[in-house]
């Protein structure tokens, strides 16, 4: 006997199986999971929209178990769909469109931050981009909407859609699939005004990167210098990077200074400064591990859809 | 006796005292910097635009020495603006004004990434954030010029502009000095299409954060919820805010842990993950001291326009 489970998160959530999930409307206080005590057999998960975070679940009790009736059953999603259309509408009423129907869009990378590109949007991209979760655009030159993606299938799946005080630009923030730009690099924003103030006849390709992303460059630049025999310029961060046992000794000592920051009261400046020492080497095994600091941030936005406590009862190896 | 000193450097570089400057020079092999051995005086420190970083020292020999004759001398800074101007003017050139003669130019933290607030330039604005490096927009409804905080004080210091691939929408990316929204928000964007999509009639102001932030903001929300005697859900977030041995000895652990995954060559997602172990509970340390990450990546910006080996050497009470 299949029945379908529909609920509202409170924000964006990954649901790995049915289990995660019911347990997390069950926090969430979303009467359609309520009381479920029985193991369920998934048949379709489907995040609705990103938005309002809308799942529709199809699934059935597992074998040996029956369905107690605690669940809402549909015959289809089109109620869930119609819900979210009617909300979305309301929402485009209130933004200031200009006079040509549009709006500036700015995708926005969820775990770094990066700005992955802008273009414009009118009224059915905003909803477009609401209703399925890709970042859509209105194309003024071809005249017409464009998923970021329909081609390259590099989509930019939407977390959320942010808009600004005056109601007249938006943020798609969210996670690519690939590189964002057409050129293959990861944003569409790679000249520096620096550079070309330098010199304009060498074209220098360069992200803007903020701080966490310029220290991890400047650390793997340091790891392509190691490499380089000709390249004698010493440097503390390829010291570590040659001495994996200073490193690790190094990343000990400065977690055991930031911990006596707070055992022995210090000032706070003493913390940001012991946190940044922590951040820094350790950035540097990182980088000898060939990890991006993309990569753990991924791993916290996950973590954090769910409890601290529940989060870590649910991972093998720990306490 | 005067001498005027000239250096352009390779990215952003706060010069706290000439020996820095000078340091920073040599390694960039600047001319005017070059074989400089003897003490300076400074008269005058001051960065001659954001983008190029070009700077200009007015300086003399410390007493007792006698300037070598090594540096270059200028009667004024004239020179350098006039050098300047023309790289500008060189760049502005390559930029597709729309049809309005404007671009779209988005402002962005240089620590946290945020996106601080978007409007419009033209040619005199861009260039105007370029030689100032403080980031100008161009008004459409008042058909004028405008830095942000001319009337707030809240400026953008600029430390450099970004094209994108189509030339028609730049990224000013620099340091805020204050709230950039008028209504006294940290960013112009805090209204979630999900909070109103759920809701339409209560408005809930939330910026758009990212991973790192999203986290630092549930992290000190376990702490405000900690001071709510009558919440008592359980979270291990509360548990180690309330508990400062077990989160020191979790701390410790945890860098351990990490460094164990290279110690004994594990695979890389494991180190990823510790790196999530170690970032969480530093964070969650950081929350108790009332240490925001965006203060801990100021200081790691810091640093890192230094060499390690040198910003090692520079710092007290470090090995």
């Amino acid at each position: 006997m299949a029945a379908m489970f529909t609920a509202v998160s409170q924000r964006s959530f990954h649901a790995t199986n049915v289990r995660d999930f019911a347990h997390f409307n069950l926090r969430n206080n979303v009467n359609s999971f309520k009381n479920i005590s029985y193991p369920l057999n998934v048949r379709r998960l489907r995040q609705n929209d990103c938005n309002s975070n809308l799942l529709v679940v199809n699934a059935t009790a597992a074998p040996g178990h029956t369905s107690q009736g605690n669940e809402s059953n549909y015959d289809d999603d089109n109620e869930n769909n119609r819900y979210l259309k009617t909300q979305v509408e309301g929402l485009l009423e209130t933004i200031k469109w200009d006079e040509k129907g549009l709006v500036v869009a700015i995708a926005q990378h969820i775990d770094t931050g990066a700005i992955l590109m802008q273009g414009f949007a009118n009224k059915d991209a905003v909803s477009r981009t609401l209703m399925s979760c890709k970042a859509t655009f209105y194309s003024r030159s071809r005249s017409s909407l464009w998923t970021k993606g329909e081609t390259s299938s590099n989509f930019i799946n939407i977390a959320d859609v942010f808009f600004d005080c005056d109601r007249d630009s938006i943020i798609y923030l969210g996670k690519p699939d690939g590189p964002t730009c057409h050129t293959g690099m990861e944003t569409c924003y790679f000249t520096a005004a620096s550079d070309f103030v330098k010199n304009p006849n060498v074209e220098v390709k360069r992200q803007p990167l903020t701080s966490l992303y310029s220290l991890e460059d400047t650390i793997y630049q340091r790891k392509s210098d190691l490499a380089d025999l000709n390249f004698r310029k010493p440097s503390w961060t390829k010291k570590l990077l040659d001495d994996q046992k200073l490193l690790c000794s190094k990343i000990r000592e400065e977690a055991n200074e930031l911990c006596q920051t707070l055992e022995d009261n210090e000032d706070k400046s003493r913390t940001a400064s012991e946190m940044a020492d922590v951040l820094y080497h350790s950035m540097v095994l990182l980088a000898i591990k060939n990890v991006k600091i993309e990569e753990v941030l991924e791993i916290l936005r996950a973590r954090f859809s769910k409890s601290g406590i529940e989060e870590k009862n649910s991972r093998k190896g720990k306490d």
